[in-house]
C-alpha cells in the first residue's frame, strides 16, 4: 500500500488518534508479528499482551479498551477494531483492483464478442463467439471464455479460469485460478456389451451475483437445463459440483467437498471440507454438514449432521465416543458371559 | 441448435408425428422446465403429469403411451423415447464438434510436429517436439502438449489440458479442461539425515481409445514403465491416479477418488466418489467400491465393499447400523453388570 | 536417452562389466517388462526370477549377488544396484533439463521484470511487474507469474502453473502443472442479514528451497502474514493448503489431503492421502496421519493417528476391528439379557 499517516487512517475509519498523528505506515501486519512500518489491529482480548510488545507503528483498537501500561505505538480508537481494519483492507483491495484496466497483448477475441467499458484483458486470454462481457470486468491472463458466455459487471476471473460455452455468470462474481466451469457432467449409459455410451451434456451453468469460486474447483454443466450456483454462495478450492446441482443463496461449501448430480442445497447451508453428498437429494436451508461427512439422505432444514454415513450430529458424536470404548465393551460382554454361565451352572 | 420441424425430427429418430408436423423447435428442455420453442421427451412415467402442462412445442414419447387427456404440443412417438432423445443430442453434439476446424492464432507448433487432417488448433495451444496428432483431433485453446506425445484420431482436448512429454493418447478420447496427464509420480527416497531425494519419474502415461477424463484430474507418469488407462475407462473430475497405476477397460472412477501407486483395477470396476485406494493392490473385475470408502486390501472380482477401512458391503452396513445403537448398547452392558453383580451377591 | 555402452554406464556408476562391454542401450525398463535395448536393474530379491528371463540388454545388479544360472544380458555389478540406477536416472533427468533454455514466442514480460541467466521461458508464459527470476529457472509454457513474485535459482515451474502476486519461491523448487499458489484464502464474515462480507486476503505465500508441489494443488495466500511451506516439504497432487497454514521442513503431504486455516505442521510429519485437518491446531514433529483420517485436535510429536475423527493409531485399529463384530456383540448382549432375566425370575 502507499504510505498513509495515522491521521489519514483515522479519517478513513472514523477513528480518534492517540499519539503521533503524523507517523506513517505502508503495510499491514498481525499484531503478534508486525514490524516497524506496519498497521495492526487488536480485536480479540486473547491477543492483548502483544499490544504492549508489538513493533507495529499504528494499532487500531476498540474505543472501550483500557490500557494496562503505556504503549509506544500510535493508537487509533474505533467502535469495532475488527470491522474498521477489515474495511481498510477492503478499500485497499478495491483501489488496487480498480487500477487494473486496459488490454495486454496478445489476446484472442472473436469478432462477435461484446466487451464492456473499463474491462481488463490479460495476455493470452481467449474470448469466443457471441461472448458478452459487462463493465469493469477483470479477465486475467490465460483465461478461456467459450462461445455464447455472458459475464456480468465487476466480475473477476483469475488467471487460467476456463469457462465452457453457454455459461452465464452474474455480477461481482470472483472465480479463482484454474477453476473449470461448464465441463461435461459425468453421464454414461451402460450398454448390453459392458461398454458405456456417453450421455451428451447440453445444458449449461448459471452463476448468480456475488458468488466466489475457489481455485481448481470444477462445476459441471447440466445434462439438460442448468447447474445453478445462487446469489452469494461461496465455493472453496477443489470443490466438485456435478451436473444439475443447485447450490442455494449464501450457502458455503468448504474445500474438496463434492456434490453429486441433481442434488439441491438450500439457503445458508454450511458444507464442511471433504464432505461427499450423493445425488438426487435435498439439503434444507441452514443445514450444517460436518467436515468429511458422507451424506446419503436428504437433510431437514437447520439440522446438523456428521459421520460417514452422516446422521444427527449429537447422536453421531455419542456413537463416535462409544466407538473408542468398543474393545473395552467387548471384554465386558465376555466377562458377563462367563459370570452368567457360572450363575447358570450353580 | 438450428431450427428443426417435427417432421425433420421424426425422420432423424424414426418416429411418427402426432399433431402439427410443421411446428419447429430450436432448443432442448426438460419436460418439467421446457418453454416454447423447446424439444422435450417423456420416458420416466413419474414425470407423466408434466406432459399435460409443459410449454414444450414438441415432445418425444414412447409409442406405447396412452394419453389421459388432450395435449397441445406436437408428439413424436418412438419405440424408446429416452434412446431417441439421447440419440438426437449425440447427433447434435457431433454436428457442432465437426464444425470446429482450422487454426486460430497465435499457436506454438514445433517444426518437427506432425499434425493430421481437419485438426482444430485453438489459440495459445502449444505443440512440442516430435508430437504426432491424428486426424480430426480438437485441440482447444491453451492446451499444452509436451515433446514426443502421440494423440489418436478424433480425440478432444478441452482448454488448458496439460499433457507432459512421452504420453500416448488413443482415439476418441475426451480430456476435460485443466486435467494434467503425465506429471511426476510422488516418489522420494528418505535419506539418513531426514531429508528426501527425488526418485526420477521417467516412465510415461498411456491412455487407450474411448477414455474420458474429467476436469482438473491428475494422472501421474510411471516411475519406470507406464501408468495405463485402458480402453473405455471413464474418470471423473479431480480424480488422482498415481504412478504405475493401471485402470481396466470400462472401469468408472467417480469424482475426487484417489488411487495410490502401482494398484491395478480390473475391467468394469465401479469406484465411488472420494474413494481412496492404497498402493500395490489389485481390484478384481466388476468390483464395486462405495463412495468415501478407504480400500486397504485387494478386492475379489465382483465383490462390493464400503467403509473406511472398507469391507464387505452387507456386513459393513450392518456394522454401521449397529454403530448408531452403540450408546444404547453401552447402557445395556452397564445394566447387565449391575444385575449380574446383584445375582452374584445373593 | 542417447545410446550408451555398458562400459560407459559402468564408468558413470562405478561398476564392473560382466559380459559384452560394447553392447549399448537407449532406454530404461523394469526388469519384469524390459525389452531389447533397455537398461534394467535388480535390487529386490523378490524379482530375481526375472533376471533369467528379461529381454533387457544390460542389467545393474548388486556385487554380492550369486547367479543361479547363466545370463545372456550384460551385467554391471555395483555396491547398491538401486542407488546406482536411481543415480543414473537423476543424471539423465538433469542432463535433459539443462538442455532446456532460451525463450519461445510469444511471451508476456513486464518491463520491470528481472530475469536471471539461462532461464527457459516457454511460449504463452506471463511475467508480471517487478518479478525477479533467478538463474537457470525453467518456466514452462502458459505459466502465470503475478506482480512482485520472486523465484529462486534452478526452480522448475511446469506448464500452466499460476502464481499470484507477492509470492516468494525459493531455490530448487518444483511446481507441477496446474498448481495454483497464492489464491485468496476462504474468509467471509457473516453479516446480520445472513449474507457474507469477503475478508480481504492481503498476505502472501512463501515457499522455501527444495519444495515439490503436485499438479493442480492449491496453496492459499494468508489473510495477513504468510502461508509457509518450509524447506524440503513435499506436497502431492490436488492437495489443499488453506490461508496461514505452515508446513514444516521435509514434511510429506499425500494426494488430496486438505489442511485448514492457520494449522501448523512440524518437521518430518507424514500426512496420508485424503486426510483432512481442521484449522488452528498443531501437528508435532514426526507425527504420522493415516490416509483418510480426519484430524480435529493437535497431535503430539511422533504420534501416529488414524480414523475420522482421528485418534491413537493402535487403539483406533482395535476399535475398527471390534466394529466389524458389532452385530455379533449386539446379539450377545440380547442373549445375556434373556439369561439374566431368566436367572432373576427363578
Amino acid at each position: 500500500m502507499n504510505s498513509l499517516t495515522a491521521a489519514q487512517i483515522a479519517a478513513l475509519c472514523n477513528g480518534k488518534v492517540e499519539g503521533n498523528a503524523s507517523i506513517s505506515v505502508s503495510s499491514f501486519g498481525k499484531i503478534e508479528e508486525a514490524k516497524a512500518g506496519d498497521l495492526a489491529f487488536l480485536a480479540n482480548p486473547k491477543y492483548e499482551e502483544f499490544l504492549y510488545s508489538t513493533q507495529a507503528d499504528i494499532i487500531i483498537i476498540n474505543e472501550s479498551l483500557e490500557l494496562k501500561q503505556p504503549i509506544s505505538a500510535t493508537l487509533i480508537r474505533v467502535k469495532d477494531a475488527y470491522s474498521a481494519f477489515a474495511g481498510l483492507l477492503a478499500q485497499y483491495q478495491q483501489l488496487q483492483a480498480s487500477m487494473l484496466t486496459g488490454r495486454q497483448e496478445p489476446v484472442y477475441i472473436h469478432d462477435t464478442a461484446k466487451i464492456g467499458e473499463q474491462v481488463f484483458l490479460g495476455a493470452f486470454a481467449y474470448i469466443g463467439k457471441n461472448v458478452t462481457i459487462g463493465k469493469n470486468v477483470k479477465i486475467h491472463p490465460q483465461v478461456y471464455i467459450g462461445d455464447n458466455v455472458t459475464v456480468g459487471d465487476n466480475t473477476v476471473l483469475y488467471p487460467g479460469v476456463k469457462i465452457y460455452h453457454q455459461t452465464i455468470i452474474g455480477k461481482n462474481v470472483i472465480v479463482h485460478a484454474g477453476a473449470v466451469i461448464g465441463g461435461d457432467g459425468f453421464g454414461f449409459a451402460p450398454q448390453a456389451d459392458g461398454t458405456y455410451a456417453k450421455v451428451p451434456q447440453i445444458g449449461n451453468v448459471i452463476i448468480e451475483d456475488n458468488v466466489e469460486i475457489g481455485a481448481n474447483a470444477t462445476i459441471d454443466r447440466a445434462t439438460i437445463g442448468s447447474t445453478k450456483i445462487l446469489a452469494g454462495a461461496k465455493i472453496d478450492n477443489l470443490v466438485q459440483v456435478a451436473h444439475n446441482v443447485e447450490i442455494g443463496s449464501y450457502t458455503v461449501v468448504a474445500a474438496q467437498a463434492g456434490i453429486s448430480g441433481s442434488t439441491k442445497l438450500g439457503k445458508g447451508v454450511m458444507v464442511g471440507g471433504q464432505v461427499g453428498i450423493v445425488g438426487h437429494i435435498h439439503i434444507g436451508d441452514g443445514a450444517k454438514i460436518n467436515a468429511q461427512s458422507g451424506v446419503s439422505k436428504s437433510i431437514e432444514p437447520g439440522k446438523a449432521v456428521t459421520g460417514s454415513p452422516a446422521f444427527d450430529y449429537t447422536s453421531a458424536l455419542r456413537s463416535q465416543s462409544a466407538a473408542r470404548r468398543l474393545p473395552d465393551m467387548e471384554k465386558r460382554i465376555a466377562e458377563l458371559e462367563k459370570l452368567v454361565a457360572a450363575l447358570n451352572s450353580k
